[in-house]
């Protein structure tokens, strides 16, 4: 499938066959264009938890908005922000340093960017993981679509509930989930605003 | 390209040919992938200021870091959220009554959407909508790799000062730009963190 093609096909699958699970190689094949998406200044401040496990699916349903997808699909994966950034620049120090790239331009770099942290109060920050996250989930949607199977985008997650139910720290902010399967609904036809809509140029 | 492969060459580009014009039919099929990215409700909160003018992406330079892409780009497409969410509320509702959705099932929708938009403060609201206009851009950076030719997010843009130089209303808040046109630099090897850091499942 062409990128255009992709985009066009992909949709929000509101149901999916619960007993058809997804082979682990499509779910690696996933992984990688998610993690492959770009980041702000490549600091990767997200992280996924993927849910396969049944129980678990089910314990997450109420935090859910009781949204059958859920429980229905194949795995659940929660989009978390990091908002633990420190040790995540470390680490983008030592990977650049260890792949070659000159100390000094690394240190400039990186300077830039605890500058940049370091301007943000908790809520920017958050904010800004959070939209990083995002360009992590658009590769996700897509992503399912050209391998062959669906995904349904979650924001109907109620973070804190989410945050109990999988013990996660305080500095993994749940945002928003995908859930990822085998669609038994069909697209229907998209709505999409016209382009004089969406796109402008003030003269 | 498959979509792995489109996620795997895409890069962001330093620097642009300026002499290279975006030919008019590839820009139009770059908007119709963003045009066509998913929103949150399918309420479409954003818009994208197209610049191609060459005076006024020089008026923008000192705005945006002074980061050269913006001047010797070909096209800057500026990503604005776009908080005036009730016109876009109705308009939605236009357009499913008229594409033959039962009146009963989109008042139903939308009255859950005008319930969500009313529970969020104005920060949370502009958050909302910035997010949504990322996974806009995730299409955008994706579509100009498919595309052939090259991109570079740029998160490092002032606001304030972008509203005032491109004479934008309140509610379009400028976000994040993206300067697409034809590479001069070449991508280098991506640095992503590993399988294991970025994905993970608590049992």
């Amino acid at each position: 499938m062409t990128f255009d093609e992709i985009v066009r096909a992909r949709y929000a699958a509101k149901s999916f066959d619960p007993a058809k699970t997804l082979p682990p190689d499509k779910v690696d094949a996933l992984l990688e264009v998610i993690r492959y998406a770009p980041t702000s200044f490549n600091v990767q401040p997200w992280r996924v938890m993927v849910i396969a496990d049944a129980e678990r699916k089910e314990r997450l349903l109420a935090a859910s908005w009781n949204q059958p997808q859920v429980t229905s699909c194949s795995h659940h994966l929660v989009f978390c922000a990091n908002v633990d950034l420190d040790p995540l620049v470390q680490r983008l120090k030592e990977r650049s340093l260890a792949a070659g790239l000159p100390a000094a331009k690394v240190e400039g770099f990186l300077g830039m960017v605890r500058g940049f942290i370091a301007a943000l109060d908790d809520r920017e920050r958050l904010a800004w993981a959070q939209r990083q996250a995002y360009i992590a989930l658009a590769n996700g949607m897509n992503g399912a679509t050209a391998l062959g199977f669906d995904a349904c985008p979650m924001e109907g997650i109620v973070p804190a509930m989410y945050s109990e139910i999988l013990g996660l720290p305080e500095t993994l902010v749940p945002t928003v989930g995908l859930a990822c399967g085998y669609a038994t609904d069909e697209p229907r036809p998209k709505l999409r605003f016209t382009r004089d809509e969406m796109f402008f140029e003030r003269v």
